[in-house]
């Protein structure tokens, strides 16, 4: 599904239909610079299609538009250091030395702020998105970074039922290393933490879990150390976990202050807090803010998800292939193992880098396009019209390939 | 024009007939991650387009598409710094070192390399392009930088044909600065440079030119310290200096390495030479890497550009309407001054922000839609089909508002 961007496969009825619908067409043809020249009606489109209740991301009023999923991250990095120095400055007004020294990218106007990330994490690979990045050395090698902090993801022993008490301590060994490095990165290297960027689940550093409880502690460790919490939906957004985000299987005490989007919302942008609003205009700001012709897309793709409730079919297609798989683990024992997912977002390891990629090429000679993430897992990111006639084409050309 | 993005005005027959085409509708409805799973007709269609004669910069076969002008100008700045490692380490294989150190954004994993900007310079607001942004304070201030060395941009007198001599010390003064920054830079601060991003008109920054000598000695400096050339044309690119790109204007001894562009060409992206390739896959990569649905648009655009011979217009219509600001300037004596530019791509000084900001909402007032850049310029920006009658429109307005 071209890297887990396509929500309802190829060629939808509903998407053929938006685009061929010929009002749509000036939209496409006239791509306005929507920071200071929207359409008449694009506040209204928004509301309509980012805002609507069931698509928002829940306790986030407002949305940032932007292109793709680096660009939301970064522009969404910005939002964090700006209100971070508003806070930091107790709201006065730039100082003149302030907006001197930002000219020439030194301190104070250009502050050595930083946004907490975790091992393994993908938030993107523009300069600053690639600074948060840690998944895979080929990303990232012979490129410059900012030294920001890294703590550690939980890495859960499977099946989870069956480690709970080695997990809980997991969880806790992580959030202990998060408060150690906001407190050494502010105090011994004076580079305090503005923000703490986090997806649901790592998903290209091999789809890694981290539990409901660890992600609730985590809001708190943010706010109580004035850090905004960014959580990352672009690949795990618009669905696939069977809600519209992930983080709204985590039961936050408060929602995140911003959760970043692309891939199946068909451009990029960040739902927000009131509070990370800029006072100032043209802060964050490029000449198209996103692209209309994207929520053409977007309004027919939320629309069919509404109509033919695709998010319950997720929950539905999910536990069935879940669980064929967990019997398939144990029916073939050994040869795959860590059965993990939500809803339709799934993945397993394989005992190596090798027989996973075997795995794969084997499935593609069957006619089946599967992904692997991280150092041996197979990951499956179907669409969310993947049904159980699907899950079962998937799961017999498995079983075949694995009993070979 | 909004933000100079939109080539051909509004509604042009040609685009809009691009997109009523349903060969075209699958294009728009199924978006692929091109980096992994182009359309079989992908590389034709980026032949027979971007890199068509007379629409690829000169000297530049490879292409790499992008979304939009940050991102290209990013990327670009990776395959410059994978291209210049590669270069100090002859060719050798990564260390073991180097792979671990830049999971963590340590060095030598993650080098200390810089790229070299000017003052006054616009490349976008990511924080990688935004280390070399350095028009406005408004758009750096509270955001972490990079330090990288910046150089100072020609400042001319005008009329240029009376200051010929002391324009050209000025060039000459540019260039031994940025010698000194390069070497500064290596030497003391052990940041080498790894390349030099330049845009052949500061737009942004209050459209700055400097003379064709200027760029083609830089391009020797750059050669000769072993830094890579890259040319931002996202707002000079696609014809509205009368070619194509301006930095053909500028006679250069050989090709920039790099030249990037955006808006008018409807998607981002980077022309650049094979030295710049990398060795590795997924080295510069993202989900879309670009977007055919907006190839559509810019074949129908570039097929009109060749068949209504816009270029050609460009250059009369652009000497015409400088010529005529030229007459008022010395009509209004006083008023206005530094009147400068490339085909119509055009732009005056007013004596204060303040008079520059009364003019432009002036000319708002009587319809007219332009823009003010740097400290009190405005901007021409038209589309390449702006003709006399336009002018004179305009001309006609800004006559009167002077007068008044």
């Amino acid at each position: 599904m071209q890297i887990s961007s396509m929500p309802l496969g190829y060629n939808h009825p509903a998407i053929l239909g938006a685009v061929a619908n010929s009002d749509n067409h000036k939209i496409i043809a006239n791509r306005p610079a929507l920071g200071s020249f929207p359409g008449r009606d694009w506040p209204k489109r928004l509301k309509n299609v980012l805002l609507r209740k069931g698509v928002a991301a829940p306790g986030l009023t407002q949305i940032t538009t932007m292109m793709c999923g680096s660009c939301s991250n970064e522009n969404a990095f910005k939002n964090i250091f700006i209100w971070y120095a508003d806070k930091k400055r107790h709201g006065a007004p730039f100082t003149r030395e302030e907006m001197e020294s930002c000219m020439i990218n030194q301190s104070p106007g250009s502050p050595r702020y930083s946004i907490l990330s975790f091992k393994g994490a993908f938030h993107g690979r523009t300069l600053g998105s690639l600074s948060t990045t840690h998944s895979k050395y080929i990303h990232k090698i012979d490129v410059p970074a900012f030294d920001w902090p890294i703590a550690s993801f939980p890495e859960y022993k499977y099946p989870l039922e069956e480690n709970v008490r080695e997990n809980k301590k997991e969880d806790e060994r992580c959030l202990a290393e998060i408060e150690d490095l906001i407190v050494k990165y502010d105090k011994e290297k004076n580079i305090p933490v503005a923000g703490i960027i986090i997806e649901p689940i790592q998903s290209e550093g091999g789809d890694h879990h981290a539990s409901p409880e660890f992600f609730q502690e985590l809001r708190k460790v943010s706010s109580k150390h004035g850090a905004a919490l960014l959580i990352d939906e672009v690949q795990t957004g618009g669905g696939p976990t069977g809600k519209m985000w992930c983080h709204e299987h985590f039961n936050l005490e408060s929602p995140p202050d911003v959760v970043t989007f692309s891939k199946k919302m068909q451009l990029g942008g960040y739902y927000h807090t009131p509070d990370l609003k800029p006072k100032q205009s043209y802060r964050v700001y490029n000449t198209w803010m996103g692209d209309p012709s994207k929520l053409i897309l977007l309004e027919a793709i939320v629309n069919t998800i509404e109509k033919e409730n695709l998010l319950n079919q997720v929950v539905r297609v999910g536990d069935y292939t879940l669980g064929k798989l967990k019997d398939l683990q144990k029916e073939v024992s050994g040869k795959i193992n860590s059965v993990r997912g939500r809803g339709t977002f799934i993945a397993f390891d394989c005992t190596t880098p090798a027989s996973r990629d075997e795995v794969i090429s084997k499935l593609h000679a069957k006619g089946i396009q599967a992904g692997g993430c991280g150092v041996q897992a197979v990951r499956l990111r179907p669409a969310l019209t993947f049904n159980e006639y699907h899950a079962d084409i998937f799961l017999d050309a498995l079983r075949s390939i694995l009993k070979e």
